[in-house]
């Protein structure tokens, strides 16, 4: 049977892969997808997330609209990166979809309450605040949550948007807070893995020569969010962020990394948003996630590739 | 016409005295009561609000259900002061009248947006979860709100839950941060105005010689909680608090203070919660509150009796 | 016996009075004066400190110059306060007794480690910077002070340069810090007293009406400096600071207070060197201070005038 | 001419090789050692530094005791990396030469300024408490050196006594702030470096085979020190952390990094002590250090090995 996942993202391109590579999955249920504010505003996070289904055949996944800001703090948007539409790099239509009438978060708390308790994951690709507003207005959603698998946090590649933090992290520190010390199981994919996980020009002509709407899209969308990443790093390709939460729920094999505490800095604006990861075991603080490090990138790419051939 | 109010309240004593204050006020026009987790947990605190309606006589008032905790931070109550029902000292019946099936944060969103621009005043007698968890599912209603009338916070008092913050923003710091830098017009009843509405035995007995069913209880609630405070300040009678942001509504020329910044310390573990008012006006900082430090608690104490002789 | 006392000062007119005041009482030993850098850089306070003793007939009492700036933050000074000399408001000449070559720091630790353990009291009138140091220089003699006495800090009277902060603790946290965990006893004399000792024009009179040159001159100069804060605070008079350190070694009766804990906020910008006194004994950290919070200003000024007369 | 340093060092083994390294080049003048409470305690480590320039045949070089205790911090050793000696690993006598009566911090200051301006640097081995009491005490010499290299602080390799501090920055965080705030040259030599260039058994070796006492002696020590990082890390040998200040003299062809901003974490409890590098320039925060990352670790042990092999 198909394991159940709500993906909560801001689609942002690498989003986007991720989302077509868990539609183009049979291993996964896709019960709805949330959209939060994030790399681009909420308005535009699910128009994006409608496209995205449209663009992959399955039309009938529910979009929800999320949280339209973080819990705290102003919003933080990332256009520098992603394009003033989040989706640059490639000409969707407009989606004939519409969104959701149920609130994102109500989706979230119903969807687990309904369930039967471990029987459904959380995938976040976007900051957290949507599931830091889910545990807030229901904390008996808890216990019943299988799994939050979370692109986001640094450890020893430290940070993308400050020297020492992550940018889903960052724009919203006390959400990430909240999701860390909740007691869910939690399997973290941080920039230590997907700094490792770089589209270089040959991977994506691999997309490029599938032939379907679906690799083509791809193609161009890691394209054009790819030029910020390879400018910065001086690196043969950008990394591949959001697609490794979706690629370890099919593959976790191709990961490896530790059980250990990570907490999230919220007080210091120096060093605000950082993951601390006690990687070395040090601190004597009990674990709450998996910290993931390493990936086979190759192997990443392949079922990339594999499964997007699938889709339209 | 009466000034339409919603009332955000953790009863607690003295919250379901200023309860009674607003609904035997005519110039007041109570549009519903949402309960938060504050004083006591959720589940007493909207059945406490139910009673305290109940007991005035106004059934039709419909109370809702706010957060169960704050944004960020753990639950914490405080038994020590309110008992363990956080209305130690009143005998009242298990109400009839049922909480209304809307949640709170809707509550407050739908009736701000379905109201006239300016026309709906927020007054918050615990922590400020609820008005900032409305913010931020819908930005869009804070040019809406008239004002935000809060018991909260503490400068030349300091404080009452730990030496640098007083309990309401304490227990939600993030959340009363949201509040005051949310753009909407604030006034702030602080510990400087509530210690000196002191609820001496001569006073009690005022309230105990109205000879209603509500004076009887407003003298035996205050009478309880009151233990507290008269011994850990050795003054004569202990502070009323919540009661003051019904009687400014009503009475407003009872009061003095000026308009300054402040802001809320969420950083260090050490000033937690403090209210940093910048009332020599050293900073720079803009004006975002009126915080009000006298109050006239003589006139403040005939005003209550004076509207508790109204009730039941 | 005299008690023997170190002054470790930062004048500052107030400091100047506290100096006068200690050198006509019999029954302290001034046994040097530690200039430091705080309301305005130590080439002026440590001139300050030696125009004073040869105002007060004393040019035997050696000078020496302390720290130059605080321990870790760049310095701040309170010329808007004190004037561009720090003895504004009186026109004392040059003075001719020169700066003793012994580095203040070193004169307090040596001076300690050669006297009897117990029998030397230092006086703080400005940021703690050397008394830092010399604990930082030498821990050894921690146990060999007798008490630390202090014009510092402030707690129902919150702050001076910011909302939060009195001047001595705000320019140099991390020393009153390091004093404040120390283990020395230490006497607080914070805002919450000096406030209560205001410079009416009365009592500005009766300085002036002693007819001797110091009367004089403590009238010029507490005329001065009091401008700034009588406008501030729309008070009948300024507060007068330092002297209480003195008149609290001379009559202690006059003051009262409580043993409590004190703590330092160090981290945090808004709240930076706030005094967070536990007055209502809230957070069960060990007193570490006898921290005053009142005075009987009129036996306070009383005192002052005596003394002053004494003086030439 | 060779280049005037002063060495301040926490001895500690791989202090202990750094010393040694110097001593043995005639490139550098080694003018003075001061050693600092760190690894061990002041009164091991002044002794240590001692023996260890008597072991190298320079007994005419001064060894001065620097600070027992950081600025405002209690203070922290890493016995359990060190041994109780500091030492542990070599059996060396105590030794001949006493400790020169100057004080470290008076040395420091009065050698720079009767040099010539630019003409001496700091090395400094543990942390930085020393050079910040030195600043702090005579602020002009600051312009005076020529540059100060120091071993501290990390990154991309982020900490060893904390999972986000290295332990020379965590011991006095403040003084490290101090110090990179300053505006003199800086030189880090964080743990991006250091763990780059580990002691193998085969290197061990080469020590060992060179056949004099000091090669012998360096063997011992870094065969002692490296058990626990090897067990932590599961490395193929510990990292050598001191001796890189003194080989970047010599041979600075061998390391590369950037001119960056680097700050320090002086504020959270979660992240003290952190070196925060603006590794990618995402700051706008102007450089203030040369950070360098990478070394030629093989290049490194060629030029210590062939150095230590002048020594008797």
């Amino acid at each position: 049977m198909p394991r159940k996942i709500i993906i909560d993202t801001d689609p942002g391109q690498d989003d986007a892969v991720a989302i077509l590579l868990a539609l183009a999955s049979p291993e996964l249920d896709v019960l709805g997808i949330v959209a939060v504010a994030g790399n681009v505003p909420l308005a535009l996070t699910e128009r994006n997330a409608r496209r995205i289904v449209e663009l992959a055949g399955f039309p009938e996944v529910p979009v929800h609209a999320g949280a339209v800001r973080p819990l705290v703090r102003p919003p933080i948007t990332a256009e520098h990166v992603h394009g003033q539409t989040g989706l640059d790099g490639v000409d969707l239509p407009e989606p004939d979809v519409p969104l959701h009438p149920k609130p994102g978060i109500d989706f979230i708390v119903e969807t687990l309450l309904a369930a039967d308790s471990g029987e459904v994951t959380l995938c976040t690709l976007g900051p957290l605040t949507d599931v830091a507003l889910a545990l807030n207005r229901a904390p008996e959603i808890a216990p019943r949550i299988r799994e939050i698998v979370m692109m986001g946090g640094a450890y020893f590649e430290v940070g993308n948007i400050t020297p020492t933090a992550e940018f889903n992290v960052y724009v919203d520190p006390e959400a990430a807070d909240v999701v860390l010390r909740s007691g869910v199981p939690i399997t973290m994919l941080p920039l230590d893995v997907t700094h490792r996980a770089l589209a270089t020009p040959e991977r994506l002509a691999r997309f490029r020569a599938l032939g379907n709407r679906c690799g083509a899209a791809v193609a161009g969308m890691l394209g054009f969010s790819e030029r910020f990443d390879r400018e910065k790093y001086a690196s043969p390709g950008a990394p591949i962020h959001d697609p490794n939460v979706i690629a370890w729920l099919l593959a976790p094999e191709l990961y490896e990394g530790r059980r250990i505490n990570v907490a999230v800095e919220c007080a210091s604006p120096l060093t605000l948003g950082m993951t601390v990861a006690d990687y070395w075991r040090v601190t004597g603080r009990p674990a709450n996630a998996l910290f993931l490090r390493g990936v086979d990138d190759a192997g990443f790419f392949d079922l990339l590739v594999e499964r997007l051939a699938r889709l339209p």
